[in-house]
């Protein structure tokens, strides 16, 4: 079938609107792996004016008025099933950019980029009374952005915001979720610890590992993995993150030379990012439909890869050669036992980023809890601290001792991103299901993971997840692959088996 | 003095017309740095739509109708002599992107691509007669592109193509200077190296030179020129260049193991360019009037402290420990003596970008004598490469035995940069009379050059070149510096006392 005119002419504005936005991940990329310092204020500069072009071909008229003919295209069976969803993905990005005000949103990220920095400050010096009044005006910002959301998407306020990162989430269906969650996960975090206890800890693996090796290490591994280095890089970073575009994945890391499985699971994580957004279908490139699903799609592919794939057992017989070999080590430290006992340690961590698999889904339940109380007006970002205290003791067993290490830890409401929590565990969940549906289809998968053989479960996922793209909703994408909607079940399976459980090589 | 609302608005269309193309310049700097081969083609639509924004923006008729306000304000005088040089180079870029038709733009544009992309098989291949029809077409279409702008700009077709390159630049007084230069340089060539032959070559510097430890050198170089690397980053590409902003110069270079001079040398060549970028006034950033003057006097700045500076004996004094230390070496090739030598041995290269100052105006000159030729229509691009030879045996003393090292070497007119070669040497007799009137003004710069203290010397030129960014006309600026327009007896003194003459320390 072919799209009018008028069709094609949208596809092109959403193309240029695409061009306009790699490159500002081009420029986002720089700042974060090799800018200079003293090149902040200009790159700041640089990229709010391209947001504010993206901002503008997005809320032009005239695309507002190809957008309605393509809409009744639709509806009048002319267009293809990827034509039809990529008319809708359209819209949805119509909706988010034309419903808040002009001057809201200058008016919104003025008070973000002020309570951001003052945040690095404040953080530091466990202030935060002294950043109050900065949280309170993102707060009430936010909250009139959520409201003009709400209104043009016909959905709560925190659903408005939540849409953002995870389109067509609810928060009704994520309290479903998380209220199944928080009845088994306190009692599992306690006997994986207790477990734990009881057998010896795996001997130490002993640095220092000089940077260059692990980075050799991990180029080793994201290569297995299907990286492909003609398309992508590896630098260094402040915090971890995968960037840039299909042809061109840029992902990042950092070194700990007394600890190389952070950075190299950074990577393992990363790299899962990185094979989705490599495999999106090159047809729909620039368009909506041909982009990733949503934030808990995303971090489903970086967790299913790091989590599911990467702290297995038969993954550790994979690396355990490889990273003896890197540092030159020998001894009962480097075996893949070790390694996978070092992988899978459990620890009731203050701090979201170094947390666990199973202690992380109690870090995000209290984010997620606290962030719709303060949205829906009903707690006071006064009382955070004292809330996060309490929540932190409820869910994750372990009260932080002052702010710094509490809720000063993470930048996303000081930066801004309220509802973007809870795609985490959502993606750890989803990350269980699919593995598991790929372990299904492909019942050689651990001994090919051992082999470091990852071109199956590659292409399981390219043709259920990473070849539809933006194509169907998330919960039809996720059934069509797995046989059923989001259920915690599989999540609690498999941390049960990995962390309770006896058959070892099955975790 | 205060400028109306619309000029304020005019200026404010082209600070966001600044941030475009800053965003552009990152983008080709990771081009050209970081950019895996793989991401060419999504590279490729990134650039072109930034600069379909660009010239979008500044081909706007609002913004062509509040440069007519501006002028009659300007006009007026109403505006002070900043501003009204700001509304003069607002003009005149205003001119070159409104006076090619659009469909005229992008079949040039198309033409170029894919005659660059031939080149580097076909140059390789010593295929000329193979690439001809690409050059062919791409002639055709720069004639077109001159024609349209020698009427907007009432100039010959050539000197339009110029203009973009040499704002103001005419090739009537190019074909002076150059008449002046082709009257005694082959004699003053001949005679530098029957001297050098006379004198016994300096003692080799053995290699292999490590690239960290040449980049470690060239960065403690660069610092002691006072380029900053809180503002700035040094790294590696195929071919030297500077780019970034004034806030973040990015540099680049290539090591050569044999070789550590060529490597060092490219480096203090981006780094005058980088310096200049740096000290370009804050108060007028992102305004045309803020901007660098044209590429004759960017590249004077480049040669300046390259060739003036940076091959001079007092800089071989610094540099001689530093270098020695560097690679840990001794002996008399370490000498400052030594490296002078080094850094200012003369032969008759066949390839421009191999060549030394003195036989470098002779390989400009026959290219400068050709293109405008070929652009005249007095030349067909079949008969280039006898006309080379030819050009090569009068202006060089050496002919290519083939057409890779011949008319295939350079890059420019088959990546459509026609207009552009006359400007390195005008850079370079501009950067002889900035020196001579710097050296006049600083009577102690060698010592200082010879202790490694540059500060005196860049005070110097922020006062007279850099901080006057593009307020005055290239040689009004030339002359409030140095009291004079340029004059090539300078140049020629200059590559006399250091070729040919006896105080071996002034040279």
């Amino acid at each position: 079938m072919e799209a009018s005119p008028a069709t094609r002419e949208l596809e092109e504005r959403f193309r240029r609107l695409a061009l306009v936005r790699e490159a500002a991940g081009v420029l986002q990329w720089d700042m974060a792996a090799v800018m200079p310092a003293g090149g902040a204020a200009a790159r700041a500069d640089q990229l709010a004016e391209l947001r504010e072009i993206a901002h503008a071909m997005l809320a032009d008229r005239a695309l507002g008025d190809l957008l309605a003919r393509a809409e009744e295209e639709a509806a009048s069976g002319a267009l293809d099933e990827w034509r039809r969803a990529n008319v809708r993905e359209m819209r949805r990005e119509w909706r988010h950019a034309t419903a808040v005000p002009g001057d809201l949103v200058r008016r919104h990220s003025v008070a973000v980029s002020q309570c951001e920095i003052e945040w690095r400050e404040r953080r530091a010096a466990n202030d935060f009374a002294g950043l109050l009044p900065r949280l309170r005006l993102v707060l009430e910002l936010t909250r009139e952005v959520a409201g003009a959301r709400a209104s043009a998407l016909g959905t709560s306020p925190y659903d408005a915001l939540l849409d953002e990162y995870e389109p067509g989430g609810s928060s009704r269906e994520i309290d479903r979720v998380f209220a199944d969650v928080v009845a088994w996960l306190p009692d599992l975090v306690e006997r994986a610890i207790e477990r734990q206890a009881r057998s010896p800890a795996p001997p130490p693996l002993a640095g220092p590992f000089p940077a260059e090796a692990q980075k050799r290490l991990a180029e080793r591994v994201m290569s297995a993995l299907g990286f492909d280095f003609a398309h992508g890089r590896l630098d260094t970073s402040h915090h971890p993150f995968c960037g840039g575009v299909p042809e061109d994945v840029r992902i990042t890391t950092r070194w700990s030379e007394s600890d190389f499985l952070r950075g190299l699971m950074a990577v393992v994580h990363e790299t899962g990012h990185g094979l989705y957004e490599r495999a999106l279908p090159a047809a729909w490139r620039r368009q909506p439909v041909g982009g990733a699903r949503g934030m808990s799609v995303h971090e489903s592919q970086s967790l299913l890869v790091e989590m599911q794939l990467g702290r297995s057992r038969a993954f550790a017989d994979f690396l355990a050669p490889l990273a003896a070999a890197a540092f030159g080590a020998t001894g009962p430290a480097w075996s893949a036992a070790s390694l996978h006992a070092h992988a899978t340690r459990v620890a009731r961590s203050l701090i979201r980023v170094d947390a666990d698999e199973v202690t992380y889904p109690g870090h995000v339940i209290l984010r997620y809890r606290l962030e719709k109380a303060m949205i829906a007006g009903d707690l006071d970002p006064a009382e955070l601290p004292g809330a996060w205290r309490d929540g932190m003791r409820e869910l994750v067993g372990a009260a932080p001792p002052d702010d710094r290490d509490g809720c000063l830890q993470d930048i996303h409401w000081y930066g801004g991103s309220w509802g973007y929590f809870p795609t985490y565990t959502l993606g750890a969940m989803t990350a269980a299901q699919l593995f598991d549906a790929a372990r299904r289809a492909l019942p050689d998968l651990p001994g090919a993971v051992a082999r470091g053989d990852f071109a199956p479960l590659r292409a399981w996922l390219a043709e259920n997840v990473h070849g539809l793209a933006s194509l169907l909703p998330t919960q039809e994408l996720l059934a069509r692959a797995t046989g059923r909607e989001l259920d915690p079940a599989t999540f609690r399976r498999h941390l049960e088996t990995r962390y309770l459980g006896g058959d070892a090589r099955a975790g």
